[in-house]
């Protein structure tokens, strides 16, 4: 056990680099250049745009007002000054929630840790003797403040175990309040939403495969027997997955195109020439822009036929469509109900939002899905399991004598003793750490494999995976040392009746540990998080090296997410550790209680100032927050009762047993209280909804509304290409309503150049799917997109439905 | 280990026990005093009548044409002529689907015995000196047949690993095809079923209170606004509890009253007396037909008050209410969908079948339904772990001391030396044995206590609770020597790697207890099943001392039903058996496939003889069949693997798991594959059968069709109490069809005496509620109603809906 004054140090220093990169933070936000790093969230949202001001060039990139240097702290009272109503309203219900998370925290933590204080640190320090303290003993030693320094057999454990109760109620009880706030805010979010295309829209799966039907006829037919009071239309999902890839290379090539126009411009006297090799090094002398002119106008021939075949082939169109109902009580009914007597087929569920489907994912068959979730399954308990051994295989592979081998002109500066221990201590770390900073990444890969078709379940799926290699691997791992696999081993050769026990003697004694964890992870971890590092650098690497035009750097600007699939499980780490250790170690919750106030603070400011809200999911993600913190709560009683079953207290443990029935009790309750809010819609609701609109906007033409909502983002460079078809599409739905039912037998009739007429003319919008991720990078996307139509923009197209956002 | 002639002997005497109950049963089946007991389903299907006949005395109680007694086994052609679709509509889905178990047993178990005699038996007998048979060795001991007999490290547990595949194999491929064949009867079930009323009926739970409104008004407000297209009506669910236990005296007297005025008719010179007192020897000496008669009519004053009090009384009125719609799409929409947003209003399921609906259930309120399942769930755990200790208690107390103390008399016989071991011995057997045959019974109340509403699902609950009692106390407990309790213990001290090891250790040394097992509860068991003593014994107990009307006679005809409450989990328990033993102990499947075979052939002829039909769940019990199948299959994996674990075949044994993953893949499959087919109904289905009904009977008044549907049984005697009341309640629901708007504004004047008849005017159907268990006994009950109307029934009442399956 460190003593307090080791743990002191080690605050120094992390309050010390926390410290550090505040006042960094508060130089470089207020630098000019540094906008687009620290504020992307106000650019997105129109509050700040890029003028050409008539500022000097020195004063464009460095702020030399003095007086604004002064307040490190300045960023607080605007993180703290929104109210969470606006707040939802500029970055969404989801942020909102998630900043609830730390508030949750400091609501639970804030009155145990009085509590524990007061009540348990006494009682542990006066240990054995009571009444008996001895000041000059206590203070040099964490021991002493916990559990761990009460006498074997005391009947002071009572007192722990009334505060067990105590804790587990008060936490039970913050718990039941928020989830039914978040609850209520989710339906009120719901209930004051505008029109917007998901509420009418829901995703079909797996549509059979009817011979001589095309897709669109089966889906048409389908919906309009079983549901023909409320079906309105469909979008078809085509496989754009080729066209999607000539139209990121044209992209490219327009890039260069407008630089080297650019360049012209500024110097009319210099034609820009190049090679046409790789890097501009090799190749052909040409002329830049006629040749980029040529090859765009050759790539946009290749895009012309690519888009006949997608539209004319058949086996383009993937079994999956949006179809849209003429009201939310119609879509609400149509969403929660079986529709088919094979309940592989026709699955129906809610249309995420337009911006949050993963397209890719779409056109995965019922029976592929459930392998590829057991197969997920089993690679993940692999991976939190046994993660140490492609790593310790790696750090094998790169060691010092293989390093030699391959570049043998090295030897020299390796068998300098010096450098070959650096070498030797830092490549096996290395690896780790490598693999430590692409374990999100690997997880998010592995959500996307197991198929599920929004980003927005993708990230609650990471997160999950995430949370458990995290309990595993940090939290088991730390108490327990050794790898996951050697853990796995011992819980196997060890009696179920030790396991807790094992956990419980190890608890008290890692506890500095983990304050340590607390203030590098949580405190410095946070600043940080604040300060951007990363961005930061690679956007003004970009700026240096890459940016050509004003629209580069647009992309250049990377606002990036809150990541929760990143962030929740670390999140509930904290509460893990605070509930386990509430009890036994109490002077460990201060520590959790600055991570949450100082994180909440440096959240809602990065929300406000820097995140892109990817998508709205309507905080989808609580319930699992919520059964996270119950999980907590019962490790930490399983952790007490195993600690206590050390301290040989006969008569108060087994009253430790009936904790956990409550508990699983309290989560089953609030699962049915509360999670269908989260799962379904009510028709109630939907009714009122469809009502209101109706009364308040009766000649509302709701088919031309939600036409165009569905369309997949590569529809939209069809339209940039074929300006003629775009208008088609566009026409008012309203004069084609009850034509769907005739079109089957046009579609028989149809030649291959009439079928894509039709195609675009019918009811059915046709959204195109591709296999690459376009989502990733959501912001980056978009933006290429804006760039897309911006070079052949003195078209002026209206900017499509899913746009609004930025 | 017993040798192959201990099990011989055994066998022997189980065989011969079984013969003898065949031939009794023969014998006893043909003899006309016995018709009610071996054929009261024919009764029931009014395929047999209670024929005065002119027979002689001696003729109608005994036959005594001998020619029928040659052929013991002539009631097995008869059990196995009817074809599956007959069986259906003879005795409903739930019964073929049953006996389905039985032959998909034999499906399983007959390739997998061939194989495993052919396969393993050599190659256990050779052990591990291969190729060198010793006969004379070889057949004395069941040891030498089982897997114990190969030589620890063999390479011939390959064989073994191998066979272990190919069953599991054939096993999920036999039950995949099983599944697929029963949700497709299911289906099919449903698509020819005729029009009833479950069809279009929604059972809606948790109204909520409205100030000011009438739960019926709540209802129908609610369902006007969120369903204003397909709601039809609704009925109402009284609290007529009191009034049900006036109508159980009156029937009592009613009952006296019926057998004195019977015996006064046959002598007419001697008017019965009798004493009031209990049992007729004590009080006042009365003239029977008037003391009677007397208290007759004063209880019908109690009950027309008690009736008007439960109309009148709105605290009368659950928050429960059937509610019906215009079509089966409408009633899918509704049970499926979340209606409110509060998720524990207005809670919708599909109504069970009228006759299936446990009415006491109907009130229970959201909140103490989880509270009751929690403590239910930890009576079970209790119950299955910890039932000895009651036991051991009540054992304690019954010990020869406590009697002599009672009763000093019995002292000298006591102390007689013989007497007092056999009671020693006797006696704490008793209490297990009492215990053992009221468990069932206990399982039933505490599912009641859960709060389930029907029927069938209260019997499948029983049965899961029973599964797991016999899981751990039947067959962990035989191989584990001790308690559950002393087991519990066990386990929490062994390392979890040890279990399936002491398990498989266990297993192959107990194979000559199952065989035993399974001979006496299996083929003795059944054969009893078929004898149907206690019936037997119970039917001429009635007829000699209580029976006094020929109604009395049908009430004592008790035909039982198949229990699915205490037969699926014994059948379940033969599956385990066989799955278990079929690597370890081949020699074991003939006695399973014996009993599965004989055991279809009883059930088989029980089911068309028999057995009433209770209720009609279209075989919604096949998930759990399913499921505790797979779960057998996993737990032979584990003990297998315990088992090689022990047998130092380090090669083989970690082949082994990759099945237990693979088996749980299979079950997450078909359970996504198949299980919505047995909790949902698909839209596609219920438009179709709409839009036949509607072109067949396009007239058809759907409203008044299903007004009198879901009626407590106990409105019929309000019927027979006011039959003015009767005829209005019965009009022609169409005429108030749009009515029920302006309903609430006519409650609101209503005087005591005018809310009356306007409540039983109204669109509303009144049903009637009260607590006690009118189900226990569905025949009895309905033979009482009918009865009951008999007697007054001179009126010539028209049979209510709910007696049509009679």
């Amino acid at each position: 056990m460190a003593s307090l004054e080791d743990l002191g140090v080690s605050a120094f220093i992390n309050i010390l680099g926390a410290l550090v990169f505040l006042i960094l933070f508060a130089v470089l936000r207020i630098q000019p250049v540094n906008d687009r790093v620290y504020f992307p969230k106000l650019y997105l949202a129109g509050k700040r745009a890029a003028t050409h001001d008539t500022r000097s060039a020195v004063r464009r990139f460095v702020n030399l007002n003095l007086c604004t240097y002064v307040r490190f702290l300045g960023w607080v009272p605007g993180a703290l000054r929104m109210t969470e109503n606006e707040l939802v309203a500029h970055a969404g219900l989801d942020s909102a929630v998630y900043l609830r998370i730390y508030t949750l925290g400091l609501k639970i933590f804030l009155p145990i840790t009085v509590a524990a204080l007061l009540v348990l640190v006494p009682v542990n320090v006066s240990g054995g003797t009571l009444l008996s303290l001895r000041k000059e003993v206590v203070f040099n030693d964490i021991d002493k403040l916990s559990i761990s320094n009460v006498s074997p057999g005391s009947n002071r454990f009572f007192i722990h175990l009334l505060m067990a109760y105590v804790f587990t109620f008060w936490t039970c009880f913050m718990l039941y309040k928020e989830y039914s706030n978040v609850a209520f805010m989710r339906l009120h979010f719901f209930a004051s939403q505008k029109r917007c295309a998901e509420q009418f829209t829901v995703i079909v799966r797996n549509i059979p495969h009817v011979s001589s039907h095309s897709t669109s006829e089966t889906v048409d037919e389908f919906f309009c027997r079983n549901h023909p009071d409320h079906y309105l239309g469909q979008q078809a999902v085509y496989n754009a997955n080729r066209y999607a890839k000539l139209v990121k290379q044209r992209e490219r090539l327009q890039n260069w195109l407008d630089y080297y126009q650019l360049k012209y411009e500024r110097h009319p006297d210099k034609r820009p020439y190049g090679r046409t090799g790789c890097l501009g090094f090799c190749g052909k002398q040409v002329d830049q822009i006629d040749y980029y002119r040529a090859r765009s106008s050759e790539l946009e021939k290749r895009m012309a036929s690519e888009r006949q075949k997608v539209l004319n082939d058949p086996k383009a169109i993937m079994p999956v469509s949006f179809v849209t109902f003429d009201s939310r009580w119609g879509a609400a009914v149509c969403a929660q109900t079986q529709q088919s007597k094979n309940p592989t087929q026709w699955l129906t569920d809610w249309a995420p939002e337009p911006r949050d489907v993963y397209w890719p994912n779409l056109a995965i068959p019922f029976f592929s899905l459930s392998i590829r979730r057991f197969l997920i399954s089993v690679a993940v308990f692999a991976l939190v399991f046994f993660y140490m051994i492609p790593i310790t295989f790696v750090q094998s592979l790169a060691n010092l004598e293989g390093l030699e081998k391959v570049a043998p002109f090295l030897r020299p500066v390796i068998e300098v003793q010096v450098v070959k221990s650096f070498l030797q201590g830092f490549l096996p770390g290395l690896a780790l750490k490598l693999f430590l900073y692409i374990l999100p990444t690997v997880l998010m890969i592995m959500s996307k494999v197991e198929g599920y078709v929004s980003l927005s379940s993708l990230e609650r799926r990471t997160a999950s995976k995430y949370y458990y290699f995290m309990l595993v691997n940090v939290f088991l791992g730390s108490i327990i040392a050794g790898t996951a696999f050697e853990q796995l081993y011992y819980f196997l050769h060890l009696s179920p009746n030790q396991i807790p026990r094992t956990i419980g003697v190890g608890i008290p004694m890692k506890a500095t540990f983990f304050m340590t964890y607390i203030m590098v992870d949580g405190w410095a971890g946070i600043a940080n998080e604040i300060l951007r590092v990363k961005p930061l650098v690679i956007y003004h690497l970009k700026n240096m090296f890459i940016v050509k035009t004003e629209r580069d750097r647009e992309k250049a600007m990377n606002p990036g997410s809150i990541g929760l699939g990143e962030n929740l499980p670390s999140l509930q780490l904290y509460f893990l550790l605070g509930l386990v250790y509430a009890v036994v170690t109490p002077i460990l919750l201060p520590f959790v209680i600055i991570f949450f106030g100082f994180a909440f603070l440096v959240y809602r400011h990065q929300i406000i100032n820097v995140y892109n809200q990817e998508y709205e999911s309507a905080a989808a993600f609580w319930p699992q927050v919520h059964s996270r913190i119950i999980a907590s709560l019962l490790i930490s009683h399983l952790t007490l009762f195993g600690l206590l079953g050390t301290k040989k207290a006969a008569y108060s443990t087994p009253l430790l047993i009936f904790l956990p029935f409550l508990t699983l009790w309290f989560h089953k309750y609030c699962k049915s209280r509360f999670e269908p809010a989260f799962r379904k819609y009510p028709l109630e609701e939907a009714m009122e909804k469809d009502n209101m609109e109706r009364a308040s906007e009766p000649n509302l033409n709701l088919k031309s509304y939600l036409a165009n909502a569905y369309l997949h983002p590569i529809f939209n460079l069809f339209e940039v290409a074929d300006k003629e078809e775009t208008v088609e599409v566009r026409i008012d739905k309203a004069e084609t309503e009850h034509q769907h039912q005739h079109h089957s037998e046009d579609h028989m009739r149809s030649s291959s150049q009439y079928h894509e007429e039709t195609q675009l003319r019918s009811t059915h919008q046709t959204t195109y799917y591709h296999e690459e991720s376009y989502h990733q990078e959501s912001h980056v996307r978009s933006s290429q997109y804006h760039e897309g139509i911006h070079v052949r923009s003195d078209m002026d197209l209206p900017s499509p439905p899913h746009y609004v956002y930025h």
